[in-house]
């Protein structure tokens, strides 16, 4: 399948070098279509990997996940165009973290409103899917780096996008029962919220290859 | 030992009734010196168990558990009086919740701050310990309901009021691996914002009988 990445850090890298992993062609977008960090992926990724601005790789994707910073995803999103966003399905595995207030970190959007709302807000006519945002970019493409059935949480108001994004997410090794589905857009607050706890969690176990199971 | 457990609703019943099955002397306080629930309570609780006032129960307790509504935290413990607080560890299970915007709950103090610092901010001369406050009151006194080495949170600015607190844990049934430190009382505001994940969940599993696990 034709996916874009939006963003070029290490969460951008990690889900476009394992999306090609698993046969997908991937294009990396970022602000400049001379970026050096995704001009040197794609020249690692071979023939399926391509790279170019936002705009560029949100024209290419036929799915995107938006893995840019969360303070400069609207920016990108932007950036890409709504045009090359509509009807397509879009993965924000994004956080709206702020560390400039020291430890832990703040959300610059939180509590009543989430990152994801926003996005699916700015841009209506996107099929915007919350997903993966809970574990480190690692764990989210490679799910047995942690022991045990951990999970990971997705929410959409579009069930067809859900179901292609719970598709991914199978690809990266997720099993069904360790996907839970939170309903609508709405709850990628819940997920956005749990972060500074992630961090703390992180810092206190001195790893970020951990994550959450769900004793019942 | 003398525990003062502030709030009648089934956090405070639930609590107190553990406390007085573990031993303790626990006396029950509310807005008013007649409240038929905490009467109630006390009359069935037997020879350790009493009632009054948030400032009688504060008096009598060497130790203290909030377990009032959030929302009403600061004006309960005001009510209970500084002097009652002063240089007793003060355990705060509670949390900020709003239900009134419908679901998931926002939280009336949240992303950089928490109930937990307010009170210790409000109340300085008390040791503050946030714990508990991310299950269920029945699991918090009884975490076997659960299966599993599911987890639950201190953090504290006092080192010797979370070791008092960790023993109460203790006593409820947590083991020392399954208490994590998550350091000083600031840590509180990552538990609490956990919470609108945790009431999803809830609704999502149809029980309030679950717990997180680390998966490492």
């Amino acid at each position: 399948m034709k996916v874009g990445v939006l963003g070029t850090g290490v969460v951008g890298k990690t889900i476009g070098t394992r999306l090609l992993g698993l046969g997908h062609e991937v294009w990396m977008g970022s602000r400049s279509a001379h970026n050096e960090t995704a001009a040197e992926w794609a020249a690692e990724g071979g023939d399926g990997a391509g790279h170019g601005t936002f705009s560029d790789a949100a024209e290419f994707g036929e799915v995107l996940f938006n893995g840019t910073a969360g303070a400069s995803s609207i920016d990108a999103l932007t950036a890409a165009g709504e045009g090359n966003l509509a009807d397509k399905t879009l993965i924000d595995v994004a956080n709206p973290l702020d560390f400039s207030h020291g430890m832990p970190p703040t959300l610059t959007i939180a509590n009543d409103d989430s990152l994801a709302e926003t996005i699916q807000r700015t841009f209506p006519y996107a099929r915007v899917v919350k997903a993966l945002n809970t574990v480190n970019c690692r764990v989210m493409v490679e799910p047995s780096r942690v022991p045990g059935d951990h999970v990971v949480f997705v929410c959409s108001d579009h069930p067809g996008a859900k179901a292609e994004a719970g598709r991914f997410l199978m690809e990266f090794g997720w099993t069904s029962a360790q996907i839970i589905d939170l309903g609508g857009i709405r709850a990628a607050r819940t997920t956005e919220m749990y972060l500074p706890l992630w961090v703390t969690l992180m810092q206190k176990l001195g790893t970020a290859d951990f994550n959450i199971a769900l004793s019942r």
